[in-house]
């Protein structure tokens, strides 16, 4: 598949002197120039229809106790070019095929003094530049520690940006929209306290990046195929508007540990004037290896509920009893122990949870809370925290998995660390046994809390690689995985589609905890989701929390409407409705969205996206010709007009419009809905209105 | 079992002033005297026959983030004393049964300010002290970080010390004896190096630390019962001789992450005027809980040889070939490497080992490099360095595996973790059942290089937890565990006695890599050996390195008869005849007392015992009414008469003697030997005469 392109410019000088070589898309709007500085310093730059997207910005690395490092006195001692075009297809996704179609251009240069080689691979798309480092075989060069990453991202000017905070545990915070001027003095007030985290600069920030320019042009920096390497973000010049990439430290404060061969994690650039098109990029996926799992029939989409947004809410508990100061697994007798009351997980509101799912057309059924040891569970750097085993007594495993099989449901697992990774990977087979043996074959994972061992992060190298080591485990076991409070993903679901879903950003969870702000879900799709599908676990239709749990005055800041637009905004293969069952049934109208939604789809139409302020997608369900759209707006109501052209032409459809009421507002009146149906074809223009914090869904359904 | 004991002074004072509380052993030689000090700081003091063995000394623990710590403002709210004896049974050990016989003094003492509670309980046996902190169940000490343990071991003078530095990772140190006041400028020259060391003060010392007064009274500290606690070593103000102790740090600096309910393990002195009393002290197994493993049968002691000399010497590889600058499990092809042609663990090298085991006696061979990865497997801070279960291509695990059942031999497993600790607990699973389905049951483990998770230490608490880990898991598997390089055993093998050796300290490697002290022996019995058994690798006939591998010229600084003593003086359940076969071979009359000397015993006898100088023990063959003699000498020759007074009255023997020839000298003629027999009974004399570095072994059967 690899042919020499003539379009490249590839010239050398002699030694000392800068040489320089350029590389196109293949629609020749990028043009990527990859040159050394006069002191062998290697440095790239990007330019979007002529117009500068990153200026020129250095490469390389510092090494620790090397006095040489990875920086400077290089030379290019060779280039290879190529085109690459194909078209793989997903085993889930926001469509059945997609295309990976790039330019490559893979520079060799070397460092005379110490004879080290390294390749920076660029790949340029259609819709932006990825490239990396790699580190070939060879004597001189085998063991070394990276002290930091030194690649660079020169913007053109002080852009727009949606940001959190930099942090090397934790991505669950709101997002700031400011210049990037601005951030250092944003930056205090951005951060919200979490159960761990670790700030590195006041002007860190987080990728995937979104920004936008003065004239108009959309930017996303973000990584893709993060393998035994530790997470990047982002750390600004705010006087020159220069990022530099900051990895996260290991214990000893080292960046990385690196044995060639191997290759660094795609550094991705996103450009366009159309922010649709930042939506509609593969790249991040399309830099990710195939498929490594032979037989995936076994990999599905899942809508589910779950015994969870009640513990959330804090109308229910995780824990059984109150009796115990403080819990030792193996040790602590809960046979003896008074229940609290409160237990969520019991045998009988799971039960109630398996009928309603099963009356409503779900497939599985998530129950936090199961296992012993949530009296004493969290923030103690304890290490033998859980042993994902060992239901409490109220939790009848057999009589759930029977009783679940007998309505049709599957059970969902799951297993909170506490970050005490050692822990759980002391516990991982006996626990994946236990799940093949109960009938579970999906498990949400949660890394709540500061990491052990002691001094590692959320993001460390180490511990990118325990995420990589359950995926693969849980792989072996026919298992599909969905990790909370894990490095947020870059595309590794590519290579591992039992990988259905990841938190790692601010999930709903936080609308009990105080709020999000309402357009947060115009912003999650150009940064969080930029590396894969979020279990945003969305579907909330009782926005007053103080109604499930008097001591809890959270609201949640979105309309219903909003909600229900959720299934189609934010993809992801895995659903939840994850508000209460006496919720829906208060809204049976509404719900009826949720239980026609599909989670698996051919094909996805970004009709509208400007990012902080609204998004309207529309999705193709994979099993019918019926479509989907969603729409999320931001603080000001918005009328828009959207067409309905993606509709096949000359066929009738009926649409369900699930819309915000004239008068709703996300703070004041969130609960005002309105359902229309209309006759649709796709010469149908449709004017739509989304309240403040709004947003609307509609059903479009095939007439026969 | 418990009774109340009038003997024991016990009397409260008001708050705030004094209270003292006194102990004594149950022959009333020891009288542990407990008290608070003006200011509430616990201390305790203890004396010998009226004569003052540790001076006062504080108590306590400076905790992290806690201004108040565990140190001061104590007042004593309750006194317990009470007295156990009873007598338990061996799984293995220098006899068949242990009496466990003290006097127990519990003293709850309160922090009023804080309202938290520890109890210090002390038991005190006929030959020394054990004390331990015990934090119970109490609601304002629940988890705590301990940033040091303050417990104070007051000397009374500037005694005399046989030491080795203080280090976080190592014990592989030639012992040194000086005065205490020597130690500082001593220190530096004591430390030689190491794959992993980390010294933390120059007045540092290692546990078990003996020492000898100027009065001639011997006094030795250790610990036992050292689970889910990091490793004290002690630091010396040698102004003032007390030692302090001085824990092993986290990759944080802390100390110990403790949740009550939890006890400390015992901090133990043992003191006598007659140093045979130290060797015989059990006191550090009776401080440890009793069995754990209900059914012990398929725990045997072992005698083995092995492919593992020939590597230590640098005669042949543990690697397989030459062809890789690095190594990546999983990616690197051995099947198209070519040999290196040194490689030991060759199918046919092992069935030679196999053949010579079997027409000797052994129950055992240990095969080291069999499996993939020594090209690179140490130095790097690599995790995934083995997999414990992949061979390579010249080792048939198969072929191997029947040829020694056909031979009824036992292979013993071996798993190099590099110190890669995640990276073994990853496969131990796999690796254990590998050993279950090919036949072996007992493992050697080794932890060289520095410990993964990064910044932990050998003997941080996190690790220790992982050597538990690795013992109660290979319970599991009915396997038996010798770890090398982990922390020294604290007495584990009473509850856990599949642990049927350790290294933790200066084994005969070094005699090829340099060389030990010629006296090491005499002194390592009353150190590393009073926590548990050491797999020493006795047995060296070949003292003249450079015949194995002309580019190695270490000199084994030992006679050939001291090797033979070797095998009685430093017991252990796992003995090896470390040599080649081809060098036992060469001298295959004194090899007949390796093929005679039993590994399991009923009874022990300490004839002679003068630490750095000499030891003689005696011991009875657990399945025969024979006796084996072994001393070990210093750099002086030394002759002295032993009395076999401990054979069987009435009962006539043949005595086999294996000792130094009269011009032997570890130096200039270590194979110097001579063997003699004669008739011997319990009335015998024996005027045995003991080379520079040598020794004697003796094998006494009963004449039928």
């Amino acid at each position: 598949m690899k042919k020499c392109i003539l379009t490249i410019f590839a010239f050398f000088l002699t030694i000392g002197l800068v040489s320089a070589q350029e590389l196109k898309s293949p629609n020749g709007n990028f043009t990527m120039t990859f040159s050394l500085l006069n002191d062998g310093t290697p440095t790239y730059a990007l330019t979007y229809k002529n117009k500068a997207v990153i200026k020129p910005s250095k490469l390389g690395f510092e090494l620790k106790d090397d006095k040489n490092s990875l920086l400077n006195n290089f030379t290019v001692s060779d280039t290879k070019s190529s085109t690459f075009d194909e078209t793989w297809k997903t085993v889930w996704g926001e469509e059945t095929a997609i295309r990976n179609h790039y330019n490559e251009l893979a520079v060799t240069i070397n460092q005379k003094e110490t004879n080290r080689k390294i390749i920076i691979r660029f790949r340029l798309f259609d819709e932006g530049l990825g490239f990396r480092y790699e580190f070939p075989e060879q004597k001189n060069l085998i063991y070394f520690v990276i002290k930091e990453e030194r690649t660079e991202f020169a913007m053109t000017g002080d852009h727009t940006a949606f940001w959190i905070p930099g942090d090397y545990d934790t991505q669950e915070y709101d997002y700031t929209e400011s210049k990037l001027s601005e951030i250092r003095k944003l930056f205090k007030s951005a951060v919200s306290s979490n159960a761990s985290q670790k700030q590195f600069s006041d002007t860190g920030v987080q990728t995937s990046l979104m920004m936008k320019a003065n004239d108009g042009l959309y930017i996303n920096i973000h990584e893709a195929a993060l393998i035994n390497y530790s997470c990047m973000s982002l750390n600004l010049d705010d006087k020159t508007f220069v990022f530099q990439s900051q990895l996260t430290p290991d214990a000893q404060g080292n960046k990385g540990h690196i044995q060639a061969p191997s290759v660094s994690p795609w550094r991705t650039i996103i450009a366009s004037y159309d922010a649709r098109d930042v939506l509609a990029s593969r790249m991040t996926l399309n830099l990710n290896d195939p498929c490594k799992i032979e037989d995936t029939s076994w990999i599905k989409p899942v809508k589910y509920v779950g015994v969870w947004w009640e513990m959330i809410t804090g109308k229910s508990s995780w824990s059984y009893t109150n009796d115990f100061p403080s819990i030792q697994l193996g040790v602590t007798d809960y046979s003896k122990a008074k229940p609290n009351g409160t237990h969520g997980a019991t045998t009988a509101n799971v039960k109630e949870y398996i009928d309603f799912a099963a009356k409503n057309g779900f497939d599985g059924v998530l129950v936090e809370g199961w296992n012993v040891g949530w009296e004493d569970w969290f923030g103690h750097e304890k290490d033998y925290v859980f042993d994902f085993v060992t239901p409490y007594p109220d939790f009848d495993v057999v009589g759930i998995e029977n009783y679940a099989k007998s309505k049709g449901i599957k059970m969902i697992m799951h297993h909170e660390t506490s970050g005490s990774t050692g822990n759980y990977e002391r516990h991982i087979d006996k626990a994946f046994q236990f799940m093949n043996a109960h009938g579970y074959d999906a498990v949400k994972t949660g890394y709540v809390g500061n990491i052990l061992p002691l001094g590692e992060h959320h993001y460390s190298q180490s511990i990118v690689n325990h995420y990589q080591f359950c995926i693969e485990k849980a792989a072996e076991y026919k298992i599909m995985l969905n990790a909370h409070e894990a490095v947020r993903p870059t595309g590794i679901c590519r290579t591992y589609p039992n990988m259905i879903g990841n938190e790692s950003a601010r999930g709903t969870e936080f609308q009990a905890f105080g709020g999000s702000k309402p357009n947060h879900t115009t912003i999650l799709p150009f940064t969080r989701l930029m590396g894969g599908p979020m279990d945003y676990t969305p579907g909330i239709f009782e926005m007053d929390i103080s109604k499930l749990n008097p001591s809890n005055n959270s609201h949640v800041n979105t309309t219903l409407a909003n909600q229900l637009g959720l299934y189609v905004v934010m993809y992801s293969p895995l659903q939840m409705a994850a508000d209460l069952p006496e919720n829906y049934n208060r809204f049976l109208d509404a719900f009826q969205f949720i239980k026609d939604v599909p989670v698996a789809w051919t094909e996805s139409k970004y009709l509208e996206a400007e990012p902080g302020y609204y998004l309207t997608i529309a999705r193709k369900d994979k099993n019918s010709n019926n479509w989907f759209v969603g729409n999320n707006n931001g603080v000001k109501p918005r009328t828009s007009t959207i067409s309905l052209d993606f509709l096949e032409k000359g066929k009738k459809y009926e649409a369900t419009i699930y819309a915000d009421a004239k008068d709703a507002d996300y703070k004041t009146n969130p609960q005002a809905y309105k359902i229309t149906k209309q006759k649709v074809t796709n010469k149908t223009k449709l004017s739509m209105t989304s309240a403040a914090g709004g947003g609307y869904a509609i059903s479009i359904v095939e007439s026969k």
